[in-house]
């Protein structure tokens, strides 16, 4: 059939979201077709990306430094911090909304039966930042799913004792849907019209 | 914003085919939160294979050594000689038939208006090779495309000349469509009743 090095490039495609074996089929003779240096670019970002993109040390986003850009960043307002679920979910805030705080990425949501606790989303280093006196307004962004609202709850919780202000995006973000895929224009607007929640 | 590893991350996977994006973006947080050995493979397979990867001096198909294995086989029926535009066509056939001849691999198809004539598809190669005579059948499975047709008319032309019979694949692949989207059962029942060219 095909050369052994083809099967295991269309094989490798497969590890990408939603890429079953034809459109990795399209993807391997696309690069070889018409694309080879591209395919060149691609190979080296990635294993640059793969090595060398860790987490931040105070924001938990994906970063190449131990600070991220973000966090460093001098002209953000530090009084504000944002909680997302993934860092799809920060990038998705930052393109569409004018946000000019901190953010806060837990890399997951809790869920006891998987074993994902308090710990595991870092929620002892957010409590400790939260403790340090600089933030007054927590805003909550997971997703509208049951395990992200009980983690917004959770959330909501921990800021109170903190003596910390916990707001929520407003109504307009669909329900039982994923952030990421909202249109920017409504995820703008929830975002503006965040609520406090209530206690 | 994000890293600057990140953002040329999201850029290079944009030379996929159907990637914007949305896609790009979450094709690299997905490698970077769950399949980072997957991405290495993926970099090493993309790298090795675009260096590696050429094209068979006999078939013209992708080939990795000089002579692909197809046309090294001695397990093929030399006599059948099937013609296709390129190289996902030849793998659809391959995997949704039973045919046992060799392929030649056109790598486009005739297109005066963009400078695309015999010479470029090596049809100067294919008709030495119908010279040999050894083929005795040429399949043409060019797409069902005003210049498919055109290519198929010159192929069946060109097969008459070296007194080779040429045959078509039957009706069943639907008009306008592209070879590779055609289901296998539709492609294998096209590919088994193909019909001799009539003069
Ligand atoms: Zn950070
Ligand atoms: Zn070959």
């Amino acid at each position: 059939m095909s050369s052994s090095l083809l099967e295991q490039l269309i094989e490798a495609f497969r590890v990408l979201p939603g890429v079953g074996q034809k459109t990795a089929q399209r993807m391997a003779y696309h690069v070889l077709e018409r694309e080879r240096e591209g395919g060149r670019r691609l190979s080296s970002a990635l294993a640059e990306a793969v090595e060398r993109i860790g987490h931040c040390s105070r924001c938990r986003d994906f970063s190449e430094t131990a600070t991220c850009a973000t966090c460093a960043s001098a002209s953000r307002d530090v009084h504000q911090l944002c909680v997302v679920e993934s860092p799809v979910d920060r990038l998705a805030i930052e393109q569409a909304t004018g946000y000019r705080g901190l953010y806060f990425v837990l890399q997951g949501r809790l869920s006891p039966l998987d074993g994902i606790g308090p710990r595991e989303l870092g929620l002892d280093r957010l409590a400790a930042r939260l403790g340090e006196g600089e933030v007054q307004e927590l805003i909550i962004a997971t997703n509208p799913t049951v395990e992200g609202e009980a983690t917004a709850h959770y959330l909501a919780q921990l800021a109170r004792q903190h003596g910390v202000r916990p707001s929520r995006l407003a109504h307009g973000v669909p329900l039982g849907g994923e952030l990421e895929y909202v249109d920017r224009g409504t995820l703008s607007h929830a975002f503006g019209s965040r609520s406090e929640v209530p206690a």
